[in-house]
């Protein structure tokens, strides 16, 4: 069974990150490599697995060409989920 | 001589934090408290001396009572500075 996302949030930035992916037609390896993540980093951001960093955040965005603004508008901080 | 900002990134990250805990006449440590977060985190936030994760962008944009979208606007990754 696979491990649950540590937050509603974390799972629903991954979500935007991965509809952005494929939007652009990345593979997580290409996307990993734009953005110097590793590819199994970029696995585990996608299915909410990561409380990721700005920095992070932010190389995302870069490579997926969104602003990083589009990752995290409206999300909620985890109650102590 | 103040340590540096970690990156124009966090800088401006902590900038934002900074203007909207002043618009809403708090302290750090009143802010601090509302986010569950340190106070002495919280001042090294806005001196851009953190790389701040996910969770800790939502708690703080709560507390501020804005969307999470507007710290993170416009920011650029880092390229390695």
């Amino acid at each position: 069974m696979a491990t649950p996302p540590l937050s509603t949030a974390a799972q629903t930035f991954g979500e935007r990150v991965r509809a952005q992916r494929h939007e652009l037609g990345l593979s997580q390896e290409q996307l990993a490599d734009e953005c110097g993540l590793h590819w199994t980093f970029v696995g585990q951001v996608e299915r909410g697995r990561r409380n990721i960093s700005l920095h992070n955040i932010l190389k995302l965005a870069d490579a997926l060409k969104i602003d990083p603004a589009e990752l995290v508008r409206g999300l909620q901080a985890p109650s102590n989920e």
